[in-house]
């Protein structure tokens, strides 16, 4: 009786976690990160104690954190997937591939309106939040695969434009997400259909770039 | 006397204004357009009265445009200085340079460090700052005059997939310069010597990504 009361106390307290977490990402989508408070936070998730973000979460960094957490495993799960069906290809588009349709891929399975995408934008160039971002997505394992990859087909080009495209291409994926994101939430024309279309648009601007010649500096 | 009263006072008040666009630049970029009050950015432009900000500029979204407003000009001006250069011009790169170089020019004239890059960052991935951010820019005559010369060298692209890559542009000319800039800022090393080589490899990479060659929808 005590082992099946506990399980029940502790499904409720996911239950109450998950709507918590929901409630907090849309608004800071819709509203901004700094805009909202827990409290509002709180009282979307139809709490009725206030203080519910706090007791269950923390600071606000570390509610920024959890919906990271949550985002990032079904994240590198496609990430793997796609990896496996790459195996040892030389193909730069296959590994593009693998770097660029995680995200839209999962904001796809989401279904409409997502939030995720809008909330990372914010917490990527905010100087306080950032390095929570930084921290969750350096973990990741898939991603340096895929950056070895991505060598063994390339191997000319110099280490510092390697990292910079990178960096490109880590704007990319997230701020054009962020932007389709809006743009389907405010109901206004998208240059693709679906997400997998944009992905594609994507892979299709991306391996293009990564395959630019170098200009040697001046 | 009155007129020569008024001209020292208008002085006065512009020295003021820029003292404040100079402190709020900088302490959003580095604690977050949100995290700081108009009070913080009064206090360290030097002003006795707390209110200062307030009486200059009035709200915090009008303390945004006015920092916006005050880069918007010396970039036009560099923008409409290479579109001269780049007259009728059939390749790409020219056309891709006029769009790319003016940021980071512009950043890399203002001498180390600089914070507009972090904040314009910040502004363009706020749901609330956003809609300055776009209106701001939009306004600039010479951006479209870049975009008729990337068609006129590409008219085969279709046209959904030129405002894709644009947008890929301008999140990348955006989000690469904060990062160099935050990256000078922590004195962390960066993949090019100065702004107008970092400029060079944006440039290299956006011309990739233009001349890419776009696979059709699923």
């Amino acid at each position: 009786m005590v082992m099946a009361g506990g399980t029940v106390r502790a499904e409720q307290v996911g239950a109450t976690r998950e709507l918590i977490l929901t409630a907090a990402e849309r608004l800071f989508a819709e509203r901004g990160v700094y805009a909202v408070s827990n409290r509002q936070v709180s009282e979307a998730a139809g709490q009725g104690n206030n203080a519910a973000v706090g007791y269950h979460f923390g600071t606000k960094a570390d509610l920024v954190r959890a919906i990271i957490r949550k985002h990032a495993a079904p994240v590198e799960e496609i990430r793997t997937r796609l990896l496996a069906a790459t195996g040892d290809s030389t193909d730069v588009r296959d590994w593009v591939g693998c770097l660029v349709r995680p995200v839209p891929e999962h904001l796809g399975a989401l279904g409409s309106p997502t939030w995720y995408a809008r909330f990372c934008a914010q917490v990527m160039t905010d100087p306080a939040l950032r390095p929570i971002m930084v921290e969750e997505s350096l973990s990741s394992p898939s991603l340096r695969q895929i950056l070895d990859g991505l060598e063994r087909c390339l191997p000319e080009l110099p280490a510092e434009v390697r990292a910079e495209r990178g960096d490109m291409v880590r704007h990319l994926i997230l701020h054009m997400s962020a932007e389709r994101e809006r743009a389907l939430a405010e109901g206004a024309r998208t240059p693709r259909a679906n997400w997998h279309d944009a992905a594609t648009g994507l892979v299709d601007a991306v391996v293009g770039m990564w395959l630019a010649p170098v200009t040697s500096g001046s």
